[in-house]
């Protein structure tokens, strides 16, 4: 597997910061920080751009989402087989601000890894991350929506949201690996997150609405 | 404006014979008969390889489809100004395998204005045809959904509503171009379609699906 | 017609106050003062209630929504015919709060003419009036959304989008019926909203989550 | 708890055979059925028929579905509290035909049972089941999509998946009952289904589109 924990996954969402020649740009500065420091770092870029940055760089790219469909006549939606033909090595399903149906995670799991392609796959509370670790993705990644965008780190405001999910999940199935997001944006948050029994982290504006990318980067990395 | 009428739009959907490089090999012999033969042909190629596909054709893009939102925390979707970002003239809007509400129809035929954007709305029928024409987007592409991917064309299987579509449509605002799809596969189809008042036509696996894609093209444009 | 202009629509929304047994309670006080004052006082209960309510009051009483299916298999959705028969005389459709995308709000409007059902379809502005209006349902009720729930009424903040709607309606079929909504709470907004050009209003908050139920709505009555 | 196993739950969808008078009719059939027989039967009414089938049958009744929503301004959409309100006592969740996204099944489970209301949750497969028993809802109702409506009973057709989700769920919380569906529609499916280790079974079409639906409800139960 591609992606060696401790792993820092960066969502680029929506942001005109990451936009086009931004996301390239951005997604070039993560690719340098992680060959220069030895570190994991994976980049989301945004739809549009997923085969043009997949084609410029050489970490891991992943879809921020699937849609869960077939190839065929689907209109602006996209397939499972068209995300892993633009070079990704995998894909968010199910982020906070893209919810899906149950049995479409499900089905988006199967399916990925009959594509030989990595899920992480986002939930809302140690609940939900139990039940999403019974589809056994490759990761959980617990995000407390409440926290999202806030600057306040989950593994700082709610560390036992953190660890109880780590062992919750670890309890049904401990090849599935844990991320946690919302908040994160210097390398205290990931240092306790990485304590509290982690695999990683997800993050976005934290670095990409960042003033200097490449210093929020290297401070996110600093206590790895 | 670069799209001159009459108009051939092929939407490449999420077909396996247009993702990744059968993509960009389908938009350059798009480019190649455009050119060699003097007629306005334009690519929707699928959403992740939006970038990719622009950045490396001459012909104009549009994209399938667009989400009613602004550039931010919006993981998974495809903002007018990313899209914008990623080299493309304009997008369909309401494709009949993508309904939006009609609230987010107005917004976006508005937003793509500002942003100096082409807007292609698809109906259904003569009546939203003309709801549609209110709103005063470029094109209105009325495609009836009974007759898509067929190969019965709807220029030879309901004349009476492309053409009462093309009279009801210019008697709200004769700026607006309209276009007509569903079924349409030769040059007898577009040539009829044009007959009928239209200014071009809207298809997909008519092409996409081909044995000989360019063979497939130069017959659609055989009769214009 | 029941519906005599100028027509009070009362929509009760998901408010606790109308509710159940408290539902019924606001639907009689209607009745009485619909009767006593001699004005068209129409409530929309809440989807759960509609049959109950329907057979226990003489006043008009419309669904909040109906989706866009047939009579069969689908699970906890309201039909068109499941909705006649709980006894109502129409519906709203494509409200603020529950968007439909414009094929569909089309079928309904055909579909309940079929059943002999009114239909009052939402809409946030001139332009999506406009395109409404080219479905020819009975009647358009424009909601500035950003008023909605507020206490500032359209027809005082906005006269201009009032009187804008109304004419651009009645130029396309002057048979429409134009209500107007959003922070409508007294017989002043109600009046203004009658001499702006329409046909009455569309209000819920103002009297659902008056202290004295009946007092707001004799206030509302006051200036027809 | 007023649902003593093995339950009969019937949905009554949106049919034309279970619409008003008719909904309340079959409610009565299944009341009678259940009180002669000693047997437990409860119904799930159409959504616009709740409150008047509540106040008028002795027998449970369930919605088929309810909203994720608080109460207030929320048009046409149903809260728990007003469900609640209606007479129910209880909903089923995420039905095939009314999917819904992994945290807001969570939500409704935890919301139902503050109002102390049971939660009936429907999935698709034995991953699902487990999934969703990881939520601690009252009942999991298992339903392979390509048997409903089809007459092919789940409990002949794959009794290995009905047998193996009963293992799954007792396995995650022992309390958690298990009903399956798809396909049931005489005795010998519901003494299969009861075999298996299921708590009942949930059905529709068989009896609600039965010539006879008192005929139809007395054979399903004649082998419990």
């Amino acid at each position: 597997m591609p992606l060696k924990p401790p792993l820092i996954v960066l969502n680029m969402k929506s942001y005109q910061e990451s936009s086009g020649e931004n996301g390239l740009n951005l997604a070039k500065i993560c690719e340098e920080v992680a060959r220069e420091n030895g570190v994991s770092i994976v980049v989301c870029p945004q739809q549009v751009d997923l085969t043009y940055i997949c084609k410029n760089v050489t970490i891991p790219c992943l879809a921020q989402h699937i849609d869960p469909i077939e190839s065929g006549g689907y209109t602006g939606w996209i397939s499972p087989i068209s995300a892993k033909n633009s070079g990704i090595k995998g894909s968010l399903i199910n982020h906070s601000e893209h919810r899906m149906i149950l049995a479409d995670i499900d089905l988006l799991i199967r399916r990925l890894r009959s594509l030989d392609l990595i899920s992480i796959v986002c939930t809302n509370n140690e609940a939900t991350s139990r039940a999403v670790a019974e589809l056994r993705p490759d990761f959980v990644a617990i995000e407390p929506p409440e926290l999202i965008g806030t600057g306040v780190s989950v593994s700082s405001a709610q560390p036992e949201v953190v660890s109880g999910t780590v062992n919750s999940v670890k309890s049904i199935d401990s090849d599935i690996k844990v991320l946690c997001g919302a908040g994160i944006s210097n390398g205290i948050d990931v240092r306790s997150a990485i304590d509290l029994g982690t695999d990683g982290v997800l993050l976005a504006s934290g670095v990409v609405k960042a003033k200097d990318q490449r210093e929020a980067l290297l401070d996110l990395i600093s206590l790895i």
